[in-house]
């Protein structure tokens, strides 16, 4: 027996008042996972209302992986673990905390989050933090500039320009602890914006800030050259958040027309500007690398952001952001309050990592590395029978496999229920795959590819080919041909 | 000539405006230091109103310490570094930049806000982090729980349970960068609340992070007691936030009534929540350690925060929140997917610093050292001939000397006049000081003491004497009896 109230006042229609009812006991688990729904027409009965509204609810959450329908014995509830859309995130990360715990479990985790910790400088680290400890004094203990030491900005200023061609000073560089703590600062210093446009898929992480800042979101979507500048125009959004590098998670490099008609919209108004974030753009396997929009902006439109996670360790928590001058002046005046989050020491070991040489060594080490990875990752895809198309290989540390869901057997050939059909199968055979539709902010076009997400940093060669050859032995049972 | 725009539809009265153009040209060093207003008779003339609104605007700029009057010379704009209140401090923080390069002109600093950095615990920390680099391998690179490692989180909740009575489990706590970044992280755990007392005076950081968040703030005078709860009932606020221990900067120890009478206001309401912040509690010299807030309240109704930054060091950047269960639980579900802020390298750190017993027998240590700082001040302080009163003696890493205006030669008895010329005094004698002025929020109290802060935790022996004694001989040509 479920007590759903039914509000007639409320704005809400009446279907999406029994999704949400659905949604929030899932969650909290009063509803068992396998657990039966009520036949749509048994609930009609018990609610007072017509059946095709039942039906409606039941639709939607099948769509969203709540529920899954059986034939000929009804809808039962899935086992929604790592199965959130970002469009009803509240709940996202008390989930996370519980897959956590349960990740020791998979045999293969393809990530696109991790990198390779067997490969990380610990023994060099070690060695500076040893070296910075004793020719240092306790002066490393003072409190200090709440931008960050001047030696690290000026470091990192020296390798932006050369890896990167970011043009800045050090004054305009504020260090501070990971992406999302920038993020916040960003919201502080930028007090009167209550919207942003972000690329839709999108970074989770990113979305999450501004989500929980109530901007109001504006998803863009993409095409083969990233960011849709004419959707953006139509937006209200005087800011966008833009992974213009290596778009997270389709992989798609922006070229040089696309960025100029990103800056061109930037410099249409005094009050737009772009947030960058180059958050692995380390790691280029072919051609030459694209240097930062901040790079080729004239008009201080572009808020550059970087991290040491994904270069170094996702664990010593440094990042930085490069801020137009115009607001590296108000940062001094209205929110250098804050005091830096990273500590002085961790900073001081970063510039020496830089500045004698370690990081570029560590970066072409790793490179070699995760492209021999890449390689054989997509090796071992193209041995696969199932049709498929590869992308985002050219850079970064994930790939995106596309699946064309006519060649599956599935009852209406949505691309949502086919990514998370694969991704349960693959779970159950103990490896982790991440479907695109996780990444979607809202998500309209049933007519897409299905995507399929691999993460390679963390995983060794030797695994890459045993989870790829398992993957294709337990999907290729759902292809139409095999059926 | 002033080119000041008044605008009849602007909600300011017109001498704010005046006032508002003033202090605006005055931070932007456009109009320099000692320059000589125009007589308010010529402005009136020049800007067609009347003489009084200049008169009135004067009034203002000279209360907060912007200009100065000559007796039959004019007003003078006096040197605002470091003169900057609290309600205006928009540009509070450009100054501090530019003060931190003025303070080595000064022979003795008494600053409340640091620590014996001399005696800070930096040779075993370098110990205990070279030690942690070898025992441990390359997972302390891998990303951490948001929430802070769980063993650093069980040896805080053993040492607060000890040592301040706090009872909580390790999940309620929340390891942070520092004060700034858990209160940024508060106010997204309570992201209804749009408003908030504050003790008045009160600590300045905590205020400038819920002014930059747009709270509305209601300050809250204190008496003998501390916060004064009649005060709290009359104002809307849902949230209070509080330095009971050591009321920060007054140093008054709030009596288990007036602790008993602020948990039954918060009791009263279901929303209602003290944030007790507890950042010097570990240094008591007399008496036995007031325990906790948080740990006589039933209710779930406090948020507890502490620091590292005046215990071991300010720049190792780790602060804790300990939450209510309830507020744990909304943590989880809301916020905890913002990644942690600090190295898992330095939790590690910290936590075998805490655990091995290195951190109570530091703390032994300091608290010996401190009391010996705090009776040689109070020993030369009580030589002076200048009458005054001391207080704030018995904990923390400051003391409070009051000063009765009437014994003092100046022109209209007024309390922040009387700050500001001793520490202006102090000033041209090498010696810093803090006037209490420049914590209040609002004041309009001016019949209190005159109050100057002396910290003495960065200041060693010698040099407290030489400075205390240096301050009677350029105090004490001042005092009516001398004039």
């Amino acid at each position: 027996m479920y007590h759903i109230l039914l509000d007639h006042l409320c704005e809400d229609p009446m279907y999406i008042q029994i999704y949400k009812y659905f949604v929030t006991e899932i969650h909290a688990g009063t509803i068992s996972v396998n657990e039966k729904l009520p036949s749509s027409r048994q609930l009609a009965v018990d609610l007072g209302i017509s059946r095709n509204t039942v039906n409606m609810a039941y639709e939607q959450l099948e769509l969203e992986g709540y529920i899954v329908s059986k034939p000929k014995q009804g809808y039962f509830v899935c086992d929604v673990e790592g199965n959130i859309r970002l469009a009803n995130d509240n709940n996202v990360t008390q989930k996370e905390l519980k897959q956590k715990k349960t990740e020791e479990k998979y045999k293969v985790d393809f990530s696109p989050f991790g990198i390779d910790i067997a490969h990380a400088p610990y023994d060099r680290w070690k060695k500076i933090m040893r070296e910075t400890m004793l020719d240092q004094d306790e002066t490393l203990f003072q409190s200090g500039d709440s931008r960050g030491e001047k030696g690290l900005r000026e470091a990192i200023r020296d390798y932006l320009h050369r890896s990167r061609g970011v043009k800045c000073d050090e004054n305009q560089i504020i260090i501070g602890a990971g992406t999302e703590y920038l993020l916040m600062l960003l919201t502080r210093l930028l007090p009167d914006y209550q919207s942003i446009a972000m690329e839709n898929p999108v970074y989770q992480q990113a979305y999450r800030v501004f989500h929980n800042f109530g901007y109001r979101i504006y998803p863009v979507s993409l095409d083969d050259n990233g960011l849709r500048v004419d959707e953006l125009e139509k937006t209200n959004s005087k800011l966008v958040f833009v992974t213009p590098s290596h778009q997270f998670p389709m992989g798609i490099s922006m070229p040089i027309q696309r960025r100029m008609q990103l800056l061109n919209w930037a410099d249409e108004a005094p009050d737009r500007y772009i947030i960058e974030d180059d958050y692995d753009s380390e790691f280029r396997y072919q051609g030459k690398t694209i240097p930062a929009l901040q790079g080729i902006d004239n008009q201080g439109k572009v808020i550059y952001m970087g991290t040491f996670s994904k270069a170094v360790a996702p664990s010593i928590r440094v990042g930085y952001l490069v801020l137009p001058k115009i607001l590296y002046q108000r940062y001094l005046e209205e929110i250098s309050f804050y005091a830096t989050t990273v500590p002085r020491i961790d900073q001081e070991v970063i510039r020496r990592f830089i500045t004698e040489g370690y990081f570029d060594r560590h970066l072409n080490r790793m490179r070699r590395i995760y492209r021999e990875k890449c390689e054989c990752l997509m090796n071992s895809l193209r041995k696969w029978e199932i049709p498929i198309e590869l992308k985002g290989d050219s850079s970064g540390l994930h790939v995106i496999v596309e699946f064309d869901v006519k060649d599956f057997d599935t009852m209406d050939r949505n691309p949502v229920k086919l990514e998370r059909e694969l991704t349960g199968i693959a779970k159950e055979a103990g490896i982790k795959v991440y479907p695109l539709c996780d990444y979607y902010i809202h998500e309209c076009d049933t007519h897409r590819k299905a995507i399929i997400m691999l993460g390679y940093a963390n995983v060794s060669t030797d695994m890459i080919q045993y989870g790829i050859s398992r993957l294709e032995e337990v999907w290729k049972p759902l292809m139409t041909l095999h059926s």
